[in-house]
């Protein structure tokens, strides 16, 4: 008979997207792998319905490549907002509309599996620092740019929530004085620049002036569906204001990195999410403005590198955080 | 017979003050307090010859006051720079001209007496939170306002030095992209606006400008000798301009300790320093510019209160991280 392998059930629920693989207890690719939308519904009724369908269809789809005895010890969920991980409850998360959901226990009920829950940037870091680009660090920095600039801290191998239990909100520190106004209400935010609608904005502010790009051709002269992705395409295509604003962005987040590298002295910073794939684009600027001279301790000690695990880090880490909570499974 | 009293040496080497004090090891105020000028010496040879005269002078004095039975059980010493700790050398400090000085061995061969190190705004803040205004807190970021911006962790009871063991220079935080140009070669560092010499330039730049102020009388017009202290003077004998200088100081410190706090999640940040003396002239537009909307729940869960131990919070944590080290002394 062979060993029996075990598995746990890696879940993301995002403001539009729910993600949920299969992920091998001792570590590995994620199997089974599927996303779906992110449903709106009252108390976060059917997203947690749709998720636990995702679940039950990812371990029947595993159970059927691996046989009925690739067994599952449970689920780990990665959830944006404040949490309350002892008791596995979403506290508050504006995104989705939830405010004291009991996930976890909603979880179990459902699939019949122990569950932890954790923060959605924790979990994106803690899954690079397990399986992707912060492997043999100590100490890691996740950044996810998205729709936001999301943050998250692995410290000597365990996610990172300080004292009141945020820890790692990269996106509102503050990188320009008195700057552009941030959806949270401050101004200046590292989220206002680097995020995909600081990048558009950005674009559109400096078209505005009547520079010359391809911009306005990509979206039919409708300036308001520019976006990130918009803005890459163009610089992909050799458009030199797109490639500015995309460098733009890198600079900003540079900022934000030397700010956060200077008090945390973490000795990886991993960046995540679609501005990441920007490439050399968004990471050349992004190396040259760390070099500049500055106070350089912490910085020169520091690997700054895009992440290994694109569209997955989420899962792997939520997965990875119910290893490390329930201990390791065993064959 | 009494019980045998524990104390322990304090030592904060700063770049123009040397500080000593006997701390009880069970805690309290520093006793056979003296200080002293920081004398220029090749290799530190100067310095730790004075630092350990001013030692042996404190034991004899609290020998005189306590009896004989007063044992010292060792000394702690603040250092500025990068550290060895395990070692205590001290690696690279630029102030004082120390590049590898066996620091630690040096004290304990001139005093016989076992000695740790440990960098200097750890102490400063390790003090406030050991015996100071960040008692009863789970996590402290102190920060220390002068010549420069220092910053110290204390996290769950303990200097936080990070992965990388420079953690907590908030001085060098960028708070304003492309700002003003900083000491250390960078551009918009916390340091460059709420350092003692930032709020000098503040005000002679405002000054330059034609601006109606007692200040330039108070340095009968030479604009070059207006120091923070200066600064202070005006304000508290109501000057608008220089109150004003104060406020947007406070206000640059404000950004800095958002974004350190959004990214450490501290339950208290204890602000200490000269330029903190300045009061509700300073500590007030703090607390406005802090209240105002942004991001908060890290904020919001989180103390903002000036250090209680002006002068000592260094001496008093030096000692204090002696104690943590080498576990508590028994009477």
């Amino acid at each position: 008979m062979a060993l029996m392998a075990k598995w746990i059930a890696g879940v993301d629920i995002g403001g539009t997207t729910l993600s949920v693989g299969m992920v091998p207890a001792a570590g590995g690719r994620p199997r089974a792998l599927r996303t779906g939308d992110t449903p709106e519904g009252r108390g976060g009724e059917e997203v947690v319905a749709r998720v636990c369908g995702m679940i039950r269809a990812a371990v029947d789809e595993l159970a059927r490549a691996e046989g009925p005895d690739a067994a599952v010890a449970g689920v780990g969920v990665a959830a944006p907002g404040s949490l309350d991980r002892a008791r596995g409850i979403v506290l508050e998360s504006h995104n989705l509309g939830w405010f004291g959901l009991p996930l976890r226990d909603r979880v179990e009920a459902a699939t019949d599996l122990p569950a932890v829950v954790e923060n959605d940037a924790n979990c994106a870091a803690y899954g690079e620092w397990w399986q992707g680009a912060g492997r043999g660090f100590r100490s890691v920095l996740g950044i996810t740019l998205g729709t936001g600039v999301g943050g998250g801290v692995v410290m000597d191998g365990r996610p990172f929530a300080g004292a009141t239990g945020t820890a790692g909100e990269i996106g509102h520190m503050t990188v320009e004085f008195g700057g552009r106004r941030c959806t949270c209400g401050g101004r200046g935010c590292l989220e206002a620049y680097a995020s995909g609608p600081g990048i558009a904005r950005t674009a559109v502010e400096g078209l505005a002036g009547g520079t010359r790009s391809t911009l306005p051709n990509l979206v039919a002269g409708d300036l308001g569906r520019i976006t990130a992705a918009t803005v890459h395409e163009a610089a992909v295509g050799g458009d030199a204001y797109a490639t500015g604003v995309l460098a733009r962005a890198a600079r900003m987040l540079a900022a934000g990195i030397t700010s956060a590298v200077n008090l945390l002295a973490p000795d990886a910073v991993v960046v995540m999410g679609g501005v990441a794939a920007a490439g050399d684009l968004f990471f050349g600027p992004l190396a040259a403005e760390l070099g500049r001279p500055r106070f350089r301790s912490a910085l020169d000690a520091c690997t700054v590198v895009p992440g290994a695990l694109p569209g997955t880090a989420g899962v792997v880490g939520a997965a990875g955080v119910f290893r490390l909570r329930t201990g390791p499974a065993r064959g």
